[in-house]
């Protein structure tokens, strides 16, 4: 199942140290504005090899739109994107093709298929996600030009550190996608001191988006959260989803959790935007928690393919922390599924329109929680 | 979007205080032993009415076979199921036809149809769960039946408490589904208290499958996990999904994180079970974030349909804490999402069979985490 | 697989002789108006027993609108339909419960699920089209209401007689939807000396759509004539699908069947009004071969479920020409998979607007061919 | 919606004169050997440029295959197949970039998408049947490896001639896939003349499947007939589909039509091997209409994008009889939709096994009809 999406759908192929990765976007509709050039700023952002806090893997990431655009834009007919792979380097994997690597996919796949592609982790890798953030950048795109939408994100923890201020500039203007500009130095001493120790940790990811009207989502098992969630749990490392309060509204009570209206706007937003499965207006907010990668060059035990106790060791090229590029990814998945629920809402709605009253997101509200 | 599954498709139908609610199980395999009274325990565990912790509407939810089965076993034709409501008092929801009740799904829904049936929530009301909970009957028994998976849940935390001992024998023995028992009356009084203030409160449900076999999910965008989220995220009042250590893993380490492997057994299960979206054999973990309801007596402020502001009482039959009663519902979505993933394994990977090594789960697992 | 659409999902239930057959349509837009009554018109004309000429089974086929539909409307939820089986005489298979009858699905449905239904052909009875009937006659009111689109059929064969006229004010007038009155007492004649001599015949249904804007259709594997073709094949007995000039465009030259197009409109219409799998504007022609039913008091060799060669003659209530009342049945085919097509099409090119220029359909074109 | 089938998707994408065309097959089954040059055979059969009966553009047609093969089998994951188009040759196209040809997709595609591209035919030509046809080498390598299906097909009929004699070895030694050696010469004649003429014929296509097994088919939207009737209709310029006896069916009697069963085997085969949507274990039997092109240069009345009437003369290089080169698209579909729904019987019924009594096909039967 490599298809994300009902109407406007994705489809990714392709393996980490295959001869290519690629997709296939199909029920877009005509008349988007796109160049191979609108795909380099986000493939830059996801990319390894940038800074010394990710995998030193470096790829041009250079797309080909194979089909689907005419004179500059869509057409309506499926949009197919290639990025060719320049810099696998599957050697560096000879001494993991017989041994199953904890807490890599390696020993589920084998389970599976009776076969593996152990180069890179093959399908499993999150090479694939470089689509992702492909297809997505003509759903950021549609979402901004047709609906006003934005969507963005930001790093929310990092192991144990926690922002101390939420600052949109700031995100973009550091490696880590950390909203306070002041706590970047902190963090490069704990990447490098972590890269040092031969250790992972995890990380926790927030995205929100701006401008979604109220009516998106399909109730009940199409609801936008759903399909938020398993979107996000698609992404490789991914362990856990909030929307709004998530988790902290266990412990909350409903006078509190609930948010109050008023004619001139939400008056707080603890939904995360989301009620009942459908978009309230407000600011959407989700936030995913990614565990640390598996491959360290710290041994531990594991099993070979003949049933052997080994003890396992990755060498290769891999990132300390999965969490720290994966803002771009998250983003995209947001994306794609706002734009999917989008097109199905005008399917079924489209003439429903506006309705009255139509109440204002949270006045003032740039942040979240 | 009323259909869940993509092989094994459960389609609901129903509002709250319509005159019934049913569902259509498709693509079932037939020789499937099915009676009119196997849907009773489960319901049963799942209705209100039965203790004073949860709403007074007490439903007989008998279920009727419509068709799907023939000389007490299933023939492969869609299962289409039938319960009456009975105790539907509309009159009770008069006084909020015009106006949307904060945090409810109301506001929502009148944006995205411009109409809504406002009877006890209607389409959006937790009644809804009674068919996912009756079809899940189907696919509990078919699970244990065909593969040994046993699925089974409890409560994980209500409000500010949680469990002080593990025991899978308790949790039945109370209207909580509380798995220590020693801590009853605390709950008890906690609920007694909360039901006074008029107020609610939010809960944790675990829910865990042993016996799954490894190899279920379809990577990537099908993953069990994925699927998973979205089926969890799809009940009514959820707003966070884990799946094994969840969140706890964003501040772990990877040499904490990822679970050894033994010829004997996995010695770990950090990962819930599942890796690159595919089963492992350990036990699958997931636990489940319930909001407080946000019906309540007390006043919050509101809009009308005309867009005035109003005070929204919310008089009717309420769940204190919706929580309480949620753990069918989440075991129902798990098994629900597990028979489905085995049918599609089984569509493309009947002929790959057994594959050596298979390491067994955790020896001596019985809880998780 | 019991679901028919992708926007407009329309899953059905039920045997011949179960307790109920039913559906439920999904994905539905709000706001159309619907009362149980609104069924009885299009029911009554697929209906049995109401002339010699089909089988003696009288059905009341009362239908019960259990969710969906609120003051009068559609709410954009689940529309759930139920229709109660009142004149099943199951005594009537006892003889065949254990034999195969040829031509019949006994023996596909006993290799498929090692389990059948054997009552009135259960699942495989033409019963099941009551549902797509009920289903479509909300679809011929929202492509009536919202796009002036009008769905209608006759007989175009029965047995070796062709209509010598078309006329639409004849096909409601008579018992075989014949579109020439003058016939009618031949095809009463004919028919009444088929079932004197115990056997049955074929027959060959045309449907057509008027009014269909052009551009509904999706390139390239949901073409609207392979929706269409798709729709028409799943009904009991098709053995044939043609678009336009169909199987006699084998013989002509591509100077011939090619429709010529002028600012006035089009010259001709052998493609029916479709082109790329996208309709033109012109009017849609569909024709559909039916076979001649199998259950016949004729006996013929068959084989028991031990193996044994048997003699079989069917006795209980059948159609001597199952085509005479699928008329209505294709009608609703058409219909579903034109809204379907309809709301697709909105979803992705809801943008595109009226193109210049449009060309119209051919000027007085009442019939087709 | 360019994907095709629910287990095995195929997603195609490509236009005409863009840089390349190609493919995703999604859900197939782990350990099929497969190599880029197992594609050559099927798509010589279907290539244009082999004969003067043929559209003489030359392509190459390498396949590059860019993921899911591992060690020369696939792996479960993604196949991505992708052909470079290196004969297109745009500048025909000029001329009737600004016209809409009368029998072509051109108006169709500008009503729906309000944009085309023109070269070729862009998304609409029949080029895109290519990476049908090579998607299908895998279906019909894994029907023929894991279930002894053997799928292939033939012309049987060229405007109004239609084939003496019937014989599987003639086929493949000419052109036009005729089943008699002895009638080539005529239809080389015929051909000759008609491309003289600068006119072009209809053809009809009959594709069986020998070695299925009965139990293939989902009653009852997903019927194997139904499936295979939108895969045909699919094709660019089928405008009819039959299986069995087809329209033949409308003036036979039941006593005719139904195929008597014996134990030794069924007696005849007017049901074309499908019965209730199920296949029975006899030939499968499927016959297509194709309409002839309306790429001719003999001038047409048409119409201008400004609205203007225009001659339209189609120069440019293409086929005379689309049908010729049809027969390797036929069996392609056929083997795409068997393969599909193989996979979807293993799902829902894998546990059902061999049931009693297995009635063989009628023995003897090597043609059809």
């Amino acid at each position: 199942m490599n298809t994300f999406g009902r109407l406007l759908r994705v489809t990714t192929f392709g393996e980490s140290h295959g001869p290519a990765i690629g997709c296939v976007i199909d029920g877009c509709p005509p008349g988007i504005a796109l160049a191979p050039g609108d795909f380099a700023h986000d493939l830059q952002r996801r990319a390894t090899g940038r800074t010394r806090h990710t995998s030193a893997r470096h790829e041009a990431d250079a797309v080909e739109i194979l089909s689907g655009v005419h004179d500059g834009v869509t057409t309506g007919t499926p949009i197919a994107l290639l990025v060719r792979n320049t810099d696998a380097r599957s050697r560096d994997y000879d001494a993991i093709a017989s041994r199953f690597r904890p807490g890599h996919a390696d020993y589920a796949y084998w389970q599976k298929y009776g076969i593996r592609d152990p180069r890179g982790g093959g399908r499993s890798s999150a090479r694939e996600t470089t689509m992702r953030v492909a297809a997505a950048v003509v759903a950021k795109r549609w979402l901004a030009d047709r609906h006003g939408v934005r969507v963005r994100g930001h790093l929310s923890q990092l192991g144990a550190i926690t922002p101390r201020s939420m600052d949109w500039d700031a995100v973009e203007s550091n490696p880590f996608f950390w909203p306070d500009a002041t706590q970047v130095p902190e963090l490069e001493a704990y990447m490098d001191a972590l890269r040092k120790s031969g250790d992972s940790v995890g990380a926790r990811v927030t995205v929100v988006a701006d401008g979604v009207p109220p009516g998106w989502g399909e109730p009940v098992y199409g609801k936008l959260d759903a399909g938020i969630a398993a979107a996000m749990m698609s992404i490789n490392a991914v362990k856990g989803v909030e929307i709004g309060d998530g988790f902290a509204s266990v412990a909350q009570n409903g006078s509190v959790h609930r948010d109050a209206m008023a004619p001139a706007g939400f008056l707080s937003n603890h939904a995360g935007g989301i009620l009942g499965g459908i978009s309230t207006g407000q600011q959407l907010v989700c936030s995913v928690a990614f565990k640390p990668t598996s491959s360290l060059r710290l041994p531990v035990a594991g099993v070979d393919v003949d049933g052997n106790a080994v003890d396992v060791v990755t060498t290769g090229r891999h990132d300390p922390c999965v969490g720290i590029r994966a803002t771009p990814i998250c983003e995209a998945m947001l994306a794609l599924e706002l734009m999917d629920q989008a097109l199905r809402h005008r399917a079924q709605c489209g003439d429903v329109g506006a309705v009255s009253p139509r109440i204002p997101a949270t006045p003032g509200e740039g942040g979240h929680g």
